[in-house]
């Protein structure tokens, strides 16, 4: 049954990252092809990286053609519907923090899947729901976000962190999953509220 | 017989790629060895990239560390000769879109060798064919011209297509190997005659 | 006795990277977690991507995630004591130049283990020791230092060409070890001392 739920909740991510990486596109006057491209690598990007570095083969989408597809549909709807996104924000900020957590959960249990270290399973899930977004941001040539605000990458510590220790408990699979999406999402949707930050490294002189 | 004309036209995709790129690193004052590894990840990056993804190992210049030569002495030469490179701007935008178009081919012959799909297949071609650029404008801190100007990944799409859908229908390899080059190269040059651009997606509202 | 000093010198040499990389981070004024972000991806990036390209699996902070905690405490330590470490300026030059010696002897001796090509070992040892501040500067939108200053990837490729050959004419390898280090230590501390600079390539046409 969670299966079920993980995976439509999964293309309910793809979907979200995509549409939200469309208007980064937009915003740097990207064309349609561009849009499309901006898109994938972000939705699938993060799950790539996870893959490529664990010598996961073969990658979602090789698998999964079908996915690039759903991508591109969503990158070339949002070209479509550009004009009322906006009274969509708070729709694809949710979608956008339920996207983090499901692909953070999805990036452990591959890892927990192949055997590997609970750390290294924290830091698959981080992979796979942070890069996506630091790809976007490079490719858009600017410092990626995450490295500057917002509790992002500390909200996908959180969660796998919940996640895999539940696991490594023996707990029951769905409890723990379901106790670390909520918690993860909520941690989320209150930073993003609250303006929660990290505090900020402060460094002035030049060491070279 | 193909499959010669094919490896010389990837030796002389690969020394394009290389020397153009290497006119970019000296538009930023790059050194010597700048200029050269700049060459290097701009010809070699794409079909690396594609290798990495599908988990084709060993990369190209792994078996055949000889082409990281061939590279390297292209951009050594392009310092020597940059003076006169201005006169050879169209042979080079010519040499750009004959790589183009040999790139995709061979990546997706490679796709098509390993039995992966045929939307795979297309996307490992227009990888092969475009992320080399990507990488260079990556590295030269600019957002890559493909996601921002010129019928290029299309181009890259439209053969591969041709190409993928030929073999998958069972047709002779050499015919729709020719048929699929020249009608690529063509739109790719008519794009540049005729400056031939997709639209843009403008969009000037911050989702954050 | 040889690889337990090599294996010292790798943690001091990711705790000098990561220091380093955490204090690029507070120029930029990235968040705590931002910082151990880039400090990660800094000091372990080179082999990471080396191990991807060459297909090597598994990576070495999947074996041994212990890593991860030390480059994280490295990076927390430096926001910690960040006003000192203007004092320490020289000691992390020298450290710095100690791990840039050091991770080219792994990468090579890496490729050599597998069988692979001299100058595809040569390569490996280059990628290992600059692919990681190269990361560095993406992440942080800057073209990377290496393209543009400093003997830097050249005295990556000394280092490993001195290593490599010895060890193709059957020479020792301690011996050969403690020289390549040596040479490549001292070019690289001469360069900083007199600023020695590689010819830089100044190309003002554009080609497009």
């Amino acid at each position: 049954m969670s299966v079920l739920i993980l995976h439509i909740l999964y293309l309910v991510a793809i979907t979200a990252e995509a549409m939200t990486a469309a208007l980064a596109a937009g915003r740097r006057n990207m064309d349609w092809v561009g849009v499309c491209l901006l898109a994938a690598v972000t939705a699938l990007g993060g799950g790539s990286t996870r893959d490529v570095l664990l010598g996961h083969h073969p990658l979602v989408w090789v698998v999964h053609p079908e996915y690039l597809l759903v991508v591109v549909v969503a990158a070339m709807t949002t070209i479509a519907i550009a004009r009322f996104m906006h009274h969509l924000r708070r729709l694809f900020l949710f979608l956008d923090a339920v996207g983090l957590v499901v692909f953070t959960i999805i990036g452990c249990t591959i890892a927990l899947d192949m055997g590997l270290p609970v750390v290294v399973a924290i830091v698959a899930g981080m992979i796979t729901g942070c890069v996506g977004g630091v790809l976007r941001d490079i490719l858009c040539n600017e410092i990626p976000l995450l490295f500057r605000a917002e509790l992002y990458a500390s909200v996908s510590i959180v969660t796998g962190g919940l996640y895999v220790t539940g696991m490594q408990l023996g707990l029951p699979h769905d409890p723990v999953m379901y106790t670390a999406t909520i918690i993860g999402l909520a941690m989320r949707l209150l930073a993003l509220r609250f303006n929660w930050q990290m505090p900020k490294f402060v460094y002035t002189l030049k060491l070279h």
